[in-house]
This record gives structure tokens, sequence and C-alpha cells, in this order.
């Protein structure tokens, strides 16, 4: 396949170009960035030299289409929806990773105050959760939140046995991007973490759309970000409470049952960590119910950059094209 | 006054020694430690080097209470019980910062797993809660998570506003006290989160016991852990879900009349952090109400060293011998 | 004492106002900052939040005169020269901490790049090295690195001792200031180290005319900085080649007597660390001798926000005034 | 190939088994470990789950040697020696992780304070410097420092253009390997930096020798080590006084002409840092020469896992079997 990645200077970018490096049907094509134009990818990405001789370049929608297979669009919200179209009606697959296409046009209006110029509508890309991402044309990828807390629920959800979900998610401070900025300023960030929008962060919109799809009287549904002194991963702490007192055993099931055959979860006996999962496309999920309660602590832990974006974009390439879905992406994490 | 350290090698009671270095009417005339006797203070904690002169020694209870006005006892749990007796025999007064005497005596052996041996009650020592600790003779200084969780809750907790609430907490590592572990293990810590005791933390009674002491309807309170990349500091976030709509100006009413003329609970109108109270005793706090919900979540950060240990085992001190709150503690934290 | 402090919104001037906080004799009347006029001082330093009620103002240099006995100087290289004149002829001490009046102005400029345009002179301001502080009305606060070289080999250099001389320096990134950018990007800071300036840091010159002023003949001085994953220290790793073999306790003796009563050099038999000196003005001084060589690698770990700056601009100001040099700044160190 | 690894729960087994995970001709048929005996691969290696299936295995050296074509020896110094013997005897091919076979063996007494009882002699694989690895039955894997120091030294000294050297290197604490202890424990290493046997570390020998090997004149060759806040990574600052004055073209020249079809190394303009290379087996180099003086500061950055152990390791095998250098080696380090 030859890929085209429309903005590929930032973080999930990046991400892409690593790990497309070692997938063996992908072959980039073009890189665009205007910023970097004419620079070598290595010049930017540094851990990238020798392994691209590729630059960035300027270049339209059309020549992009015109060499690629499949484009991945890792542009801001509100650009998407300027180049996607293009791309759809020259015949080119596309992988979404901005916000345009993941929620109902009328929510993200609302939630991101962007009028939507594009009637078309994407097929949501958690595949654990959406198996009609196989051969799709176009895919929204999802945010890295909604990512590790729909995994985290949505077996639950899938049982109709939530009565009220507060989300309390840890991310890297990657997920914030390349720009340095003052909550990124390392003296802010170090022996810190700092909350923020408490009660309002735009993916919470993505998490109450995919529980809601799966129990549609689920009506509690809190999320509360922070970032943490780490550079990746997502580590979302779901504090669920049920209708019904309900065993290990039983919750055990539930989540063997609805995960079989997905590769990517890894369903754990302890306590998930970012460690295990850094550079890599799995999610791990754990979890203890409250003895005498009618609460469940569910803990997942993905890479942000990884599960919760790039590695899940190249995931949905993978099955859109036919291809094994861990293709290319088969890889341990980093660790130590 | 002549003050005691009984276990003074540990992380609280270097906080204590560093501290009280400052303090205009404190001398430290006994540390006691059996594992470091004879070596100088300094070569145990070399940021107090030329500091104190002083040596560990490995004194009996009597020997420190003969030279001591006022004894912290910086011990493990369930080995206080064993020294606090003779000491308020002695009429020493006494903070100790161990569990022993928090919790009602049966809560406690239940929680702890632990025959309790002495009949004594002490003062729970957040000043802030308990006028009464002035002019005491015996306190049991808190836990750092209770203190950061039940000073978050309270004053909702007073009003009798709350439904359900969710306590969802970070600490740095040097909760996990002075000695190597797989946890504190650098490569295993750094770059990651760790969740752990999911449900079941033993400090949760402690939140308990306090935030149904001001309202006794109170049922459904909960508490996560996590320890993070950051060696200071506690940051609760607190889901608390009320049993009506409050106005933002209802809520921070409610704050500044149940905290009027606490010299350190600092009410923010932005999101407290941890790099704002390092080293330092105070306590901000900071909230934001959820739209069109009843959810409210609370902010509140703490060094867990300090404000969560030796510093309010000071504040304690302070008001146990009629001194000014703040004697010694009026020092800010250290930023960057 | 009544303080000025001209430029205190950045690091220095936080750490001015956090340290002046506590000295007895010190009262801050005027904190200038241009962008942040109007703000109260814990808008912009947090951890300030209740200990000082003072609004930063944008104040003419006269009016910060009128109002203060002393006046530190926190503005960037070439600006200070442009309000130190008024303040000396106002009649007010003055600490610059800025590099204007470190250097012969002809170094000065040829290192800088910029016209110098006030013929007065200071004495450089480390006090173990120039008694000549005492009563003195101007003085320039020494760079950070500098004070951390110099204070390491000058015992070596006194004796004339030393044949060739690498200083290898490890900073905190505070050192380069509290602007976000690129190197202090979080993502770009953590898990790493960056060498930069490997042969040219204006620092070098500091070292220079400090080492040279000992020993005239001294010709080989090299420095090479480093910042690495830490907010606040530095450690500069002397690696001293000397003229002729030397016993251990050679050169014990000439470091103790080289540095007998000054309060603020501790030398300890061990390697000096960071997080002894974090948040103190202390410098811990450590060597070994290599075996059958002739080579001494010395070690010495500031806080380059404390000793590397205005813990030492505050150690003068002690010293101007006939004061206790100690005054204010006998805390220890926070750690862990 | 059929791989079997003795001593496969440590870090660099761990790493051994990630990077051959995704090694295009490699089949991990036998990982072993006393005290691990039994447990899944994935239980000590959480990042490893579900890639292996493998357990632990508690094997004899006849059983591990019957089921290879090539062990991996990752024991501590000492131990090799015990097992290596048996092992080239049943005709497999050995890389030894250990120090047992790197320096001539009246010299490895002499350093490492152990008796050798094995006459073999091993050649030392660092590949760019060692030619004669190619199709080798036994290697000695170097140490980590040595690598990074070795390299950024190798074509001055093959040049017999150092006068003296000046090695000052920063390792990540996963150098220190898996086991929690002092140094490790995170309140200790975070905000710090810990410089360590100052003039006399054990791997100092083996810089010795591989660049007295290059130029047997070469003299004063000096060492220290210091490990920082990072998990991973070697950065080496050498400081090399030249015998003349060298251009900037005449240096970069004699890198390229050294290191030209050496794919894992990467010379660079700028300075390298470890964020490139964490991960992958590449070794980044890059220099500064001082003005009107004879000293190079020369930047090598390694990951220490990777090309300073099991990365080499790989590398050496690839070599060992006459495959590419390059095979399942050629992915690019995570960033950020």
């Amino acid at each position: 396949m030859d890929i085209g990645i429309i903005g590929a200077s930032g973080y999930t970018g990046g991400e892409l170009l690593r790990l497309l490096a070692v997938h063996p049907d992908a072959d980039v094509v073009a890189a665009t960035s205007r910023s970097k134009k004419g620079k070598k990818i290595g010049d930017e990405h540094a851990h990238l030299r020798k392994i691209y001789d590729l630059e960035f370049e300027d270049l339209s929608t059309e020549e992009v289409a015109s060499r690629s297979d499949i484009v991945f669009t890792a542009v801001p919200h509100g650009t998407a929806m300027q180049v996607v179209p293009a791309l759809l009606d020259a015949g080119v697959k596309v992988v979404d990773l901005s916000a345009d296409y993941r929620l109902d046009h009328e929510v993200f209006e609302k939630v991101y105050g962007i009028k939507h110029t594009d009637p078309r509508e994407a097929v949501y890309g958690i595949p654990e959760l959406h198996p009609e991402v196989s051969k799709q044309a176009f895919i929204a990828n999802p945010g890295c939140y909604p990512t590790g807390a729909s995994l985290a629920a949505a077996p639950l959800a899938d049982a109709g046995l939530i009565e009220l979900a507060v989300f309390d998610s840890k991310s890297g401070i990657s997920g914030a991007g390349a720009e340095p900025s003052e909550v990124s300023h390392y003296p802010n960030m170090a022996e810190n973490i700092q909350a923020y929008k408490l009660t309002a962060h735009r993916h919470r919109a993505e998490i109450v759309q995919e529980l809601r799809r799966l129990d549609g009287d689920l009506k509690s549904i809190s999320f509360t970000p922070h970032v943490i002194p780490s550079v990746r991963g997502i580590l979302t702490t779901a504090h669920i409470f049920v209708k019904k007192e309900l065993s290990q055993e039983k919750v055990r099931d539930l989540f063997r049952d609805f995960y079989q055959d997905k590769p990517f979860i890894r369903l754990i006996e302890g306590i998930p960590m970012l460690t295990s999962v850094r550079g890599s496309n799995f999610c791990d999920i754990g979890f203890e119910i409250e003895k005498d309660g009618n609460r469940i602590v569910i803990i997942s832990a993905i890479d942000n950059l990884v599960k919760g974006a790039s590695g899940q974009a190249i995931q949905n390439m993978n099955l859109m094209f036919g291809l094994d879905e861990t293709s290319g992406l088969w890889t341990p994490g980093t660790a130590p």
C-alpha cells in the first residue's frame, strides 16, 4: 500500500511514521508539512534518521491522493473536513485522526464550536467495538481518552449493568502535542500532576456516544482528565457503580466473552500499568470489585500515541484493506 | 519546648527535623533510631548536615520522656500503642504519627488486623476540622490521604449536601517510605502511574469517619489511591455527587465560611497543583461544578510529608501548647 | 531593610521572594514586572499565595530606589547596566543578578557581544572567595555554573596545583528560565540529558577569571554544560589534572583550610548529590584521587536558584549590611 | 535459528526477548531463570504478555545447548565462565553478556577480583571496531559504557591524534539492574544525578583496551560515570585533547571514513540526545572543536540496553550467522 500522511511533523504524524517503518505492506510515499517543507523527516523526528530518506513536502490534497492508496489526516480539528472530501472523491481510503468525523455532526458543532461543512459520515474506529470497520473506506480515528475509557467500560455497558460511571483519566503530556506551552514546561510538569477541564472536556462526548450506543438507558457518565509527569500513556480509572452486586467470576466472564478474539486487549489479573504498554498497541485491562458494595473499579492502560492514536489508525487501515488486524503492529512495548 | 522524636530516621522523622530546625520555640533533644544508632543525623538525612549536630540514639521510652516536653512517635502501626502509654503517664504530650489512635479501636482492629492494647483515645488531629486539638495532651496525627480527601469534602458534608463521593487520589511515592521496593524502583515508577488497593485501602476508614462525623447519613464513600512519578504531594480529585444543584457562588460561600480563619487552607479560583504546596503546610482547594449536572469536582493539593504528616503534626503541637498555629510553619513551598 | 526587586516575576525573582519571606530583617517593598503589572505575587508564583499580599508594579528605577535600602536587579543581560547607575547614584545598595558586571568590561563585551555603557565595577559576589564583599555597596552576583565550578576547584587553584581542569556540569532545567521552549518541553527533557554549547558557554569566562585570579599561570580550563531531567541543581564534575601526586590527606587538608569558617560549604566524605542541597544555600563538595594517577575528580553540588543565584544574592546582602552571613539562610534543603 | 537465553528474567534478558520477538529468523526456545521457574515470561516482563507463550525454566546448560543454535548468557560476572565452556563444547554459538571474556584474563582477574577458570578467549563484540566478529562462534558482548565511549573516540584514536581523553558518562538507571536498591529508589534518583566510582569504575579497563588497541601510545584515559533520572540511555561526553589543532572538516572526514558502511552509526551535525536512540540499536555521534584550543568535545548517545547490551548482542549474532547486520534491528527508537 502506498501511504500518504497529511500533517506528518507532529507527534501523531511521527508515530505513524515510526510504526509504518516496520509494517510489511506499507510504503510511505508522501509526508506533508507546511512549516517543515524541504526538511528531511529525520531532521524533525531525530529518532527516524536513516530510517526514512523522505522529505516533508507542502502538497495539494490532490497530489497526495494521486500518490496514495490510503491517507492519514493528522491535522487540527476543523481542518480535516476541508481535505477529506477531496481524498474520498479521488477514491483514496482515509483514516482521519482529527475529531471532525467522530461525533454526530450536530453534537460535533456543539462540542467544538465549529460549523461542520461536510455531510459525509465515518465509521468510529475502535475496531474492538466496531466490527464494521472492516473493508470501510473512511474511518474516524477516536480520541485517546475515549479509547481508554470506552474499552474499560464497554462490556458492562453492553450488559446493561451500569448505574453511574466516573472516568478519572491520567494522561502523559505528549497528548498536548509537540508545541511547547506553560503546562508542558518541564519545571511545571515534573513532580506535579495537573487536573484540567474538570467537568467538561470535549472527549466526554465520545465516551457518552460509545457507551450509550451499547446501553441507551445509561445516564450518568462523568469524565475528568489529568496530565501526569509521563510522556506517553493513558491510565483510566473507571469507577463504575453497577445496578446489582456482581461476583468476580461474573465480571471476568463478561470481559472474556466481550473481548474474545480481540488480539490487542489483554485482560490481566493484576492492575495495568503504563510501562507495560508503552510503544505498543495493546490495551491492558484489570478490575476489582468493592466488597459489600456496588462499585467496580476498572483500570485500563494504553499508549496514547499508539492505541490512543496512530497505532489504532494502522489497525483500522489493516482492517480496511482486509489484512490481518495485527499486521505490523504485533510488537511488544518497550520496558523498562 | 524540648522535643523528642521516636523513629527519626524515616521520611516523616526527617521531615519533622527539617521543619523543627526553623521553629522558633522548638529544640530537638532526642532522635531515636535503633538501626542508625550512633550515626549523625546528617549521615542519614544528608540535607540536614551542619543543621543538626545531634546523633541518633537507641533510647528507652522513659529516657525520651524524661528529656522532652512533647514526643512525636513516627513508628510503624502497632508499635505506637506500645510506647504512647508510658509517654503520657510520664506527663509528656504526644503526637502519634502512626495509625494506632486515629480510629475507634474496634474499627482499627478490623481494618489493620491488629489487636489494640491501649484503651486511651486521642483527638484526631486535622485542626481545621477539630478545634478541640487546642490544649490537648494527645493527638492522633491523620493519614496523608484522609487529610487531603477530608479537607476537600468537609464543607459539603457539613452542609449535608453529599449524595455520593468518589475520591480518586494521586500520591507522590515518598508516601511509601524510605525503604526501596519494587514499586519505588525508579524504572518501575518513572513514566508510569500505579493504581493500587483499588477498593479497599486502609485510609478509607479515616475518610469515612471524618465525613460521617459531619453528616451521619452519608452512605456512599469510595476511595482509590494511585502513586505517580513525583516524590512529594497528594492531589485528590473528589467527584462529589450532590443532592441538589448548587450555584458557583453557593459552593464558594460554603467553603469560605467553613474555612474562614484557617491559615493553611488556600481557596483558589483555578485548579490546585502539587508544585504550589511542595515543602509547605498549605492545603490548596479549588472546584468546578458540572453544567446541568449534580456533580462537583473538587481538587485539593497537599504535600504528603508536610500537611499530610509532619507539618500537620507540628501544627497540632503549636495548638497543644497554645502557640500560634502557624509558628515555624509560615514558610512558602519551594517552586519551581 | 526595605528591599526592592526589579524583575520579580521570573525564577530568580520568585526565589528571592521565597527566601526573603523568612528573613528576619528583610521587608520586600517593591517587586517590579512590566508584564505582570497589577497581578498579585501569588497569581504568578502560586507557592507564595497568602505569604505575600504585594502586587507586581511597573515602577521607574527612581521610584524603586526611593523605597528601598537595597535593590536586587533580576533582569536580562544588557538591561542591568541601564538601571544600576541610577540606583547607586540614589545611594541604594545593589546586588545585580545579571552578567553585566561580573567580568572585566572588555571581556564582557567580547563574550556577550554587547557594548558596556557604564564604567562602574562591582565586586564579584562569591563570598567564600571574595571577603571584600563585606560592607560593599555593589555586588555582581555570579553565574550558577561558575559558582559550582569555582568553589570545586578554588582550593587547588589557590595552591597552584592545577595543570589542566575540565568542568563537566549538569544543571537542572530551571536555569533556562520560566519561559517555555523546545529544550524545556517536557517530552524533550524527560528521560533525556542535553549537552549544549560544548566548548564555548559564556559562563566559562567567569570560571577562568576566578581561577586565574587564584593562579595566574593556570592555562587549560575547559567547561561543558548539560541540562538534566531535574528542575533544580547543578552538579559539577571537575576533572582536575594536578602537577604532582597528592595524598588523600593533603587534599582534604587543603579544602578544610581553604573553607574553614565558611558556613555554607559542606566538605563531605562521600559524593555530593543535588537532593541534599535542594532549596538551600549549601554547596556540598567531595572528591576522589585517581590511583597511580594525577587526576582528582571533585564533585560539587548546589541549588542553581539558591547558592547559584538568589540565595547567594541574599548572602551577599547580609554581608553588605554587616549582618551574619547566614541570616535568613540557615534553612535545610528539602529532601526527599 | 533456535535461541536459548540463560538468565532471561533481568533487564538484558527481557530486552533480548523484546528484540528477538520481531527478528525474522529467530525463535526463542529456552529462557532460563532459577527464581522465576514456572512463571510465564509475561508474568515477569509485563510488556511481553501475549507476545510470548514461553515459560521460564530452570535448565541444565546441556539442556539449553541441546535445544539451541546460539545461546545468550545474561548472567552475573563470574558465572558465565562456568557455563560457556559446556555450551561451546556442545557446538553451540555463544554471545556472553557478562564481563568474563571481555578483557585479557589477567586484567580481568585484577579488575574484577575473580579467578578466571576458563582459558578460552572471545572476540570483543563491538562490530564497528571488530570486523572479525563475522562468522565467529564466541563473542564477548561489551559493557554499556565502553560501547558509548569507544565509539566516540575510536576514529581519533585510530588516527593517533589523542593526547588525553576524559570520558564523562551519564547513564540511565536501568544499567543498575532490575533489583531495587538505595540508588534506584525513586525519591533518591528523581531530580538528582549521582556520580559514582569517580576514578575507578571497572568499565574503564575495556575503554583502555579498545583505544590502546587502536593507538598503543595512548596514555591518559580517564572515565567517570553518573546515573541520571532516566531509565535508559548513555550519553558520553568525551573531552578529547588532541596533539594538534584540527579543522571541523578534518574531524568530520575522519569520522565519515572510519564509520562508512556502519549502519548503526549516525554522524549528526547537532548534538546527540538519548531520546533519539531510545529503544533502538543506533549510536548517534556529534562533536564540536574548541576555538583556539586543542580540545574536541564528542558526544555519543546510545540506549544502554540495546546498543549497550542486548541489541549489540543480536547484531553480533547476525554477523556470526552471516545474516545482514541489521536483521531484526532496523527499527527506529521510540520518541517522544
